[in-house]
């Protein structure tokens, strides 16, 4: 592991760059402070950022494999900097949502901060041209985007995922109100987590206040959004 | 039910009108040859269509009860007006596909015409100032839309309908592209079959020059969209 090296740029996305390195197996991911929201429309940049999310993901990650959730998580090399086993990203955009909001409640008039009877686990299809169309199991399977049998482990794993954070959270006094990951497949098939776990990618709202702690101070211009992000670091045990 | 008698109109939809009867478990649905597409936006007449989705429909219910899908259907009593059993719809539109188009296509980036590696089910939430949203199983539970067992039930009973009807019209060299049913609960609790299958539900391609025999041609503006209807008519055994 010491021997790793950073080489050419494979990918730059929107709040990440990924890096090849001396072994084919592995990558560095490297977090930027660059915000975007709404597929892209609306660009901004949160100062520190990139920092808090690659600590906070490689926190979570690191207690997700303790409960038997692989990840692709091997090394955190720097503030921004972790290596990463490389993987083919399956291409779903894994959403849940325990609580009403966002997109959702606009979609379904339903207003933001309404219990679900159930959580809801969502796949979305991740293509920008088509700007990421929400779909069913049965869509992935009839295009051909995942087999039934990885979508059956992205589930199971999903849930696992859900009804860890939801409960680590809660002792912070944060509601977990929705968040989205990503799988990647090593060579040999095997589905893992990928992607990051971040206020990018989670809502978080303060469970006394119902404060929003997260991107979508970003989003709808709330301002405080640094402040947002640093407060979920210190509630973790993970800010200055 | 000789002496059932139609009472006040309960209900008027896009094409059909629905009458109590002197008995409180029965209504009357009169067929109506108004035609409408895109949630109402588009609006014109098909002269007969009335009639024959009432025949056809009532034909396939038939059809259907004999595979093991329970349908409203009692009573065909003239050319547009069926008795049928009484039962609070299911708010959920239920569509399958078995080759790519319409609004699928077009959100999804697949050409019509392409055939899907399975069949796809999918539902909307019936609800019109939403515009019938797509949504997945769990949001149907999370919102209390319907209950595991009836989606369950709707699925098994919607699959064995696919499975018959492709068939079916396989051999009059119709493909079925597509379509939309509609489900009831009877004061009992069963789930059955109910609404419609006709041209105005149903894509109907012919299979060896893939003519459009459905109501794409009125949505389309494509012309002789009586005579599509008229064609699945004939080609049933319930044409003139």
């Amino acid at each position: 592991m010491e021997n790793i090296e950073k080489k050419e740029q494979l990918y730059e996305g929107k709040a990440k760059k990924v890096y090849a390195t001396n072994d084919p197996n592995l990558v560095i991911v490297d977090y930027k402070d660059d915000a975007t929201a709404f597929n892209g429309v609306k660009k901004g940049t949160i100062t520190g950022k990139g920092v808090i999310n690659n600590k906070m993901t490689n926190f979570m990650f690191s207690l997700l494999e303790k409960e038997g959730v692989p990840t692709h998580l091997v090394k955190e090399i720097s503030d921004r900097e972790t290596i990463v086993k490389k993987v083919s990203i399956v291409p779903l955009e894994v959403i849940v949502r325990n609580v009403a909001a966002g997109s959702f409640s606009k979609r379904m008039g339903v207003e933001e901060g309404k219990q679900l009877l159930c959580p809801i686990l969502e796949f979305s299809y991740k293509c920008d041209e088509l700007n990421d169309p929400f779909i069913n199991d049965d869509y992935a399977l009839a295009l051909g985007i995942a087999t039934k049998e990885e979508i059956d482990t992205i589930k199971t794993l999903t849930l696992k995922v859900n009804a860890f954070m939801k409960d680590f959270f809660k002792k912070l006094n944060i509601d977990l109100i929705d968040f989205k990951i990503e799988f990647g497949k090593t060579p040999d098939g095997q589905i893992i987590l990928a992607d990051e776990i971040s206020p990018d990618t989670c809502r978080f709202w303060d469970s006394t206040t119902h404060e929003k702690l997260d991107k979508d101070r970003f989003r709808r211009d709330l301002g405080g959004v640094e402040e947002a992000y640093h407060e979920i670091m210190k509630r973790i045990g993970l800010g200055e």
